[in-house]
């Protein structure tokens, strides 16, 4: 491959369309990048991975990836690989990258089905691994976390705003219920466990939240 | 200072009540050890922290930490010091190591308290720098999570527990609730806005979780 082609969805894709041939090899380079990027992440942490070491494992010239990525080249390049990895989780639920939560009409329902994917996601080695390094290591590097969370976490909160909002037009939410807050009633437990490895992440325990966070702790009056 | 004196609380300390003069010593020696612990895996994490480093900053001989705890040291020590941390965190909101969650009748109110006062904590540098260290070392080393989880984390869910099984003998908790789910309606999301640094923490947000998890989301009917 010439290291000058841009990958298809790198920045710096603005460039005219190239040849298929020169535009299949980029493609397979960029998938390569991420890959190595992805397993070096699980293998080493986050730290501990460089843009020499993703190059090497990938088969591609560090060149490469400083030409790919020039700015920023290691934060930049494995961000992307992590936006790859979340869009590739969500095609395998069936949806596209930018895809909402499910509005059947019934909230309880909808809610099961995201957060039971959920589960599946965080319980799949090939998810875990690298999502969880790169955790640990926004956890303890603000800068890091900040971007974590603005780029990967907070968009994929944003959908269950957008849900809870539509569930309140809806009638089936307190209107008075700031669906910012609400969502974390959901999304925090999971990470949680998650995290903190307490207890078993099962699609009953999904379910179970759900319940507990639409109908309340509290005893009917 | 002599190496061989244990420090009142660490293991080993079964031998035979030592002069006032020497037990001071090594209280003080404890307690310089515990600081520079903390310390350390704030500057450096949890991984770059060494015995030898702890003993130096500490300013104690390396063989005092390897003969109080012999077995694990620099985990042992660790540990001992974020047990430590977390009771003086007890203590400083009035209550003892074992303190439990008041019980005033009132759930709401009882668990706004403790919530309000996990906030102040969680932003208080002196407790959040060591513990988000240690939390994101756990997060990637399963067997230092599990022990995180089990030693501290754990015994403080159970406080949440208790207080809920008693909320339903009250009769003011639904009896089919699972307490140890329902806490982590109240616990996951402060730590998922602690860890992953989404919005602010503050004791609004927290009596607002406390809100909606016992009221639940759902209009009513």
């Amino acid at each position: 491959m010439t290291d000058s082609e841009a990958p298809g969805k790198a920045p710096g894709s603005e460039a005219p369309p190239k040849a298929p041939d020169s535009s299949r090899r980029s493609e397979r380079s960029r998938r390569a990048i991420y890959a190595a990027a992805l397993d070096l992440v699980s293998e080493n942490g986050y730290a501990r991975t460089t843009v020499e070491g993703i190059a090497s494992r990938a088969g591609v010239g560090k060149q490469t990836i400083y030409r790919w990525w020039p700015v920023n080249s290691k934060p930049a390049v494995l961000m992307e690989a992590f936006l790859d990895l979340a869009e590739q989780a969500n095609e395998a639920l069936g949806g596209d990258a930018g895809s909402e939560i499910p509005d059947t009409g019934d909230l309880a329902a909808d809610l099961k089905l995201v957060l039971r994917a959920t589960v599946d996601e965080l319980n799949d080695p090939a998810f875990d691994r690298p999502t969880r390094a790169l955790a640990a290591e926004g956890v303890v590097d603000p800068a890091l976390g900040a971007e974590f969370t603005a780029r990967l976490l907070e968009p994929q909160l944003q959908q269950y705003v957008r849900r809870i909002e539509a569930a309140q037009a809806a009638g089936d939410v307190d209107p008075a219920v700031d669906p910012r807050i609400a969502l974390e009633l959901l999304v925090g437990p999971l990470h949680h466990r998650w995290l903190h490895r307490t207890l078993p992440l099962t699609h009953a325990y999904a379910d179970t939240l759900v319940d507990y966070a639409l109908r309340g702790l509290g005893t009917r009056p």
